[in-house]
């Protein structure tokens, strides 16, 4: 009867997540270099935005400026969207020549060394990998005994298409996570950034009808205006984002209660969090 | 190099997840009750099915179906679509009167005794539960020690809508996730099943630009034709679905590979697997 009678009186507000972005301070936020943001216009109208991680992927990362600078992906399309997983988007089996610098057989650049990064620990077990944290702003798992770090396959998470193994993908045919994370895919296919904006846009999209979510009418394939680096476009248009800085004292305390919501909505804070249920926040430069 | 040449060799067939399905006899089978089938038609034409989980939310279900037999959600819409998150539908802050049978206040069937259930552990870490599994064939959270489970928060999970805790939801507005596992809502939210077909229906839904997804706009609304148990639409339209038994041989060989993926895509199995990228088969009865 006191429990229910205490449980009854009004609760102290308590702090959720987006209260503690709300109230970060400018010094836990990192500017994401132009040069980093592919920024893709659908014919339709809407605007996604990815982060290129150059720190994890350096040839394709490269490749993927490349081409955008070479105008490859003109005439691109999105062309496959399978439900929970991911939405792939390029020129989709072209004869089209990469343009002049752009590796057409980079490396297996699926994990990278730990040294260099700085990792907050996620303080939750991950099924994935020995340990799992945030380096640099990115989800990652890794093994301190190994020494070796791998960007991890979240919500957003973009990515090289590729064929079979031991092929790693130019560049050219790129897909976005849409679905509950497919970990699976972590160590084994390059990530090169992550959707910062507009991935709504992406998955929202038609499923594809046809094997593993291909559109099986060219009619139904959503048209790409253009794919261009923000570094390339007139300082007048070009967005410009920031980033929570993972190693800061906010994005610590903003980690702890992802893995304890104890606002009111919640009774039993889980008391741990999975990698790819912490968003590191990004927003547009205020 | 000699690592080289035995990897160029043609590589024998190794089986997929989806070869162990479509290979599963018959055995390793069972069927959804029609009176666990909750038939779901928008206007324009798409089926949701969902299967229900009397088992863990009696009184929850019990409402469901007294809802959906008393033609409570007559005028139903989708009202909301927030991405990575959840679509819900209902009637929205309706006064309409619960149908006679219709408990308004259920307990918190928020986690359930392991007694009487049939655990296939997952085997892999989780970060949200002393341990996770399949329990009947369902995805679920556990502690040996408390000796309780509680039904997970995966892709295509129904959970019913509610407001600030005490409350629980009476079940006239029910949510399907549709993004990254909200597994923060385990033990914290009542679940009452999850969609075995026409997922895609909710998940391409445009996102509500509204706070948390609510379409501004009433325009906006996804009209919904009919809400019905499978068990009370004549027999020749019902619909009839089976899921593969947790506790068979098959599952656990379906499961070790969904943590160990080793065909020609694959060059590192994860060793590992998250509990919501086990989905439990289901299909159509064949």
């Amino acid at each position: 009867m006191l429990l229910g009678l205490l449980a009854a009186a009004p609760p102290a507000k308590l702090l959720t997540p987006s209260d503690i972005v709300a109230s970060a301070p400018a010094s836990a936020w990192k500017t994401i270099p132009a040069d980093d943001l592919l920024v893709m216009d659908l014919a339709n109208g809407g605007q996604i935005v990815i982060q290129l991680a150059p720190a994890f992927a350096p040839v394709h990362v490269a490749n993927v400026r490349g081409l955008a600078r070479g105008h490859y992906w003109d005439g691109a399309t999105v062309y496959r969207v399978q439900d929970n997983y991911v939405a792939q988007w390029g020129l989709n089996e072209s004869d089209k020549p990469w343009p002049a610098g752009v590796t057409a057989k980079p490396p297996a650049e699926y994990t990278r060394v730990v040294r260099g990064l700085s990792i907050t620990p996620l303080g939750s077990p991950d099924a994935y990998a020995p340990a799992a944290g945030f380096a640099d702003g990115w989800p990652v798992g890794y093994s301190a005994k190994a020494r070796r770090a791998n960007l991890a396959h979240c919500y957003g998470s973009v990515g090289v298409g590729r064929d079979l193994s031991p092929d790693t993908g130019t560049g050219g045919e790129l897909y976005a996570v849409i679905g509950q994370a497919p970990r699976q895919l972590d160590r084994n296919i390059a990530l090169v950034g992550r959707v910062v904006e507009g991935i709504d846009r992406l998955s929202s999209l038609p499923r594809g009808t046809g094997d593993i979510g291909f559109y099986k009418d060219k009619a139904e394939y959503v048209p790409i205006a253009s794919i261009r680096l923000a570094s390339d476009m007139p300082a007048a248009e070009r967005p410009s984002y920031e980033y929570m800085d993972t190693a800061s004292a906010t994005f610590a305390r903003y980690l702890k209660l992802r893995a304890n919501r104890h606002d009111a909505f919640y009774d039993v804070p889980a008391g741990g969090v999975d990698l790819c249920n912490v968003q590191v926040p990004v927003r547009k430069k205020p």
